[in-house]
């Protein structure tokens, strides 16, 4: 027998998360003033343990043992050798997936889910509001505010709530309320639909909702909760990048090629950056974060300072951003249309340490397609990203006879998001990519705020 | 941290199946003359090497390499301490659930699948027909079939094909072709039709679908593959208990309970075979098969000989059962909704070594939602019926103070059977129980064939 999963036992999974803040240089965070803001004025969003851990810069941070009592439920996650895509696509490389959909919710969403449903119980906070793009992270939290005991309230895309009826059940089994945005339950919601009734909604939108609808609660047990972006998601996502490094090693493999999809990053960052602190102490390894064509935050938009959401009560972030207002095409990864990408991840791409790219729709669905008949698992959505992206690597060691180690993360399974599929196979979804005007338009909304700097690790 | 889950190394897979056959008295199957027939009349339908296993009577039968290669994707499956559960019911009981729902199509099915798929694929046949009530089992065919590079053809029982529309693009993405039964594409089919055009269809009428699709093709080379009920299908199972067993040692822990939802009997037996051995051999264990109050199979039907399907296309099986041409009515759990019961489940009833108990609908969902909220996993309609179960017991354990160990099957998750939890939460479900008119109505139809001996194990 060949195994293809590599198997950890208990005694090996990570007990500390890694922190890339101890590793690289960041723009601060910035007030409506333009000047960099203080823990405090962030303590109506979260509460103060996550803003804690939001501006660390330890490198390691240890994980809390009712954390990993709920994470082992599924974790250590399998790292799978894809011999059966390998023998599809006839190339010499070794492709290994990190298999992230095996977690209740599906999806590696719960790493942080679980963590921040954690650090609001300690401090004594009763519920918790957030977005959700394609209701991978709203079903996750939702998830984890049942093992913690937490109300949890859910602000979903419209357009994603209308393609995926049953993510609201799902929510709903474990206690969890979900509802589409915008909404007429917030100021940001109500302006938001004035605007454009027909809107499709945009994670921008939801994530003011979701802030709004924390903040103005006057019980003060209230606070928000982000899936993505911000640092404190990232670091509880390395969990992924280091259980993989010590699967690989069991097997005596590093890899030369990482690839994760990125909407606002977590996913991609969780499995990377472990790698991506080797490559900064002189490791060579080609790092790809793959986004869609439809949402070309990393490929086409510029490093700038701005909001995080629509309404813009979050402070400017140093992101690569399509600008706070805009609104992505409906195509169907809806994880990923965000307008803006995790600080850390940006930061990387101006340095250069990590190489974006972008795939078409079209592709993803061909990709997934071409990954579930031969590993047997059908991807989610944004996952096919990932996959389109090591294809053509794979590919290109064939053509190059080059025995090449590729690393990516399946970020979760397409069960909830069948419907996309169903329309992919009825030739109903079509080729959707931004015109260069569309996103200089969108770009107008930032020319004011102040320009981050370019800042160097080491 | 006291991890939930029970790890075991590569090396403590087992690498054998337990074939229970070697340790109970069967009564044979019957051909239409009233005699038991040979390995040879069932070889238009079955491989010759899965009709060897299906009459095998050796304890011990070695899995192949090419199976356990595609296991190992997700096996060994996790067994989970329940302390969510526990907790939330308050009871002094230790709840052990073996999680079946980590597999690519979501369920205990592919154990059998793949196997089932790779000794047609050796035997050099080229396309496997079968039928599906949830839609679990059809998944798991196209994704084993996947795995092989074999065809695939699904009759999926109208009600579950139109409560589930995701089922089909499910399959389509393995590669499957799923179609509603009854069809107008075989003899059987339409004569289902003709009797009621607007009938829910069944497992039985979908089982003569699948055979007369399989017999009659003029190449030779299909096969039909069934998911449950056939001795070679249980024995498929068994690695679930025996897996269970090592993961429980390691926890210095045996099962006084022993739980699993039963329509055709596979989840089941797979989880309690191996415990039954040890119970033959002496041990005391509580075994529990439960059904659906509207499909009674085991609690309200009597044994006999019938066929396993609506077209009398099987032999006579040996076997508790409702009659051939039983329709059950549409509740949510298309996996339970089979007119008769695993031959050797069946025998094991007569025999008093297991218990057989019924619950009804709204329990089951009542049950699936406490599980959600405590343990994080959504379960199957049909694992509902096991958990309710285990509530029982563990509040039973409550009242009189005992630490008792229950172990369950979590069969399957429901997260293709959002709208049957969708249809609870708006109050549109209720209990279906069966009348005994209409049990004694149904019973009609095996009057007149042989009966079966009472046989008694040692």
């Amino acid at each position: 027998m060949a195994s293809k999963k590599i198997f950890l036992s208990e005694d090996e999974i990570p007990r500390q998360w890694y922190n890339i803040l101890a590793d690289i240089k960041m723009n601060p965070p910035l007030g409506p003033d333009g000047n960099p803001i203080g823990p405090d004025s962030l303590a109506p969003v979260f509460p103060m343990n996550l803003i804690e851990q939001e501006v660390s810069t330890e490198r390691w941070i240890t994980i809390p043992d009712e954390v990993l009592d709920v994470l082992t439920v599924w974790r250590p996650s399998p790292l799978v050798r894809a011999r059966g895509l390998e023998k599809a696509l006839g190339t010499p490389a070794h492709i290994y997936y990190k298999n992230e959909s095996v977690s209740p919710p599906g999806s590696h969403k719960p790493n942080t889910a679980v963590a921040q449903a954690y650090y609001n119980k300690e401090f004594g906070i009763k519920k918790i509001t957030t977005e959700t793009g394609a209701g991978q992270w709203g079903s996750a939290l939702a998830y984890a505010c049942a093992q913690f005991g937490l109300e949890c309230k859910v602000f979903m895309v419209r357009v994603s709530f209308d393609q995926k009826p049953y993510r609201k059940t799902m929510m709903a089994a474990w206690g969890g309320i979900c509802i589409p945005s915008p909404s007429d339950q917030t100021k940001a919601g109500r302006e938001a639909l004035a605007k454009d009734p027909d809107t499709p909604g945009s994670l921008g939108i939801a994530i003011s909702e979701a802030i709004e609808s924390a903040v103005t609660d006057e019980t003060g047990q209230t606070r928000y909760s982000l899936g993505s972006v911000l640092n404190h998601v990232m670091l509880h996502q390395t969990i992924i990048g280091l259980e993989a490094k010590k699967q690989l090693e069991k097997v005596g493999e590093y890899p030369d090629i990482i690839i994760g999809c990125a909407g606002g990053g977590s996913n991609f960052a969780g499995l990377s950056f472990p790698f991506v602190y080797d490559k900064i102490n002189g490791r060579q390894i080609d790092i790809y974060p793959v986004e869609p064509m439809g949402c070309p935050t990393m490929t086409k938009a510029p490093f700038v300072y701005d909001h995080g959401d629509t309404a813009r009560y979050t402070p400017l972030l140093p992101m690569h951003s399509l600008g706070h207002a805009f609104v992505p095409p409906p195509f169907h990864a809806g994880g990923l249309r965000y307008h803006g990408m995790a600080p850390t991840v940006s930061q990387l791409i101006c340095e250069g340490v990590i190489e974006p790219r972008s795939v078409s729709q079209l592709k993803t669905f061909e990709a997934g397609i071409t990954f579930a008949r031969s590993e047997g698992i059908i991807p989610a959505p944004e996952s096919n990203h990932a996959i389109a992206a090591v294809i053509e690597e794979a590919n290109k060691a064939r053509e190059e006879g080059r025995e090449k180690v590729i690393l990516f993360n399946l970020s979760g399974h397409g069960l909830l998001d069948l419907n996309g599929y169903e329309r992919f196979f009825a030739g109903e979804l079509s080729d959707i990519a931004l015109s260069d005007d569309e996103i200089k338009a969108a770009e107008t909304v930032f020319a004011e705020f102040p320009k981050p700097q370019v800042l160097k690790h080491g």
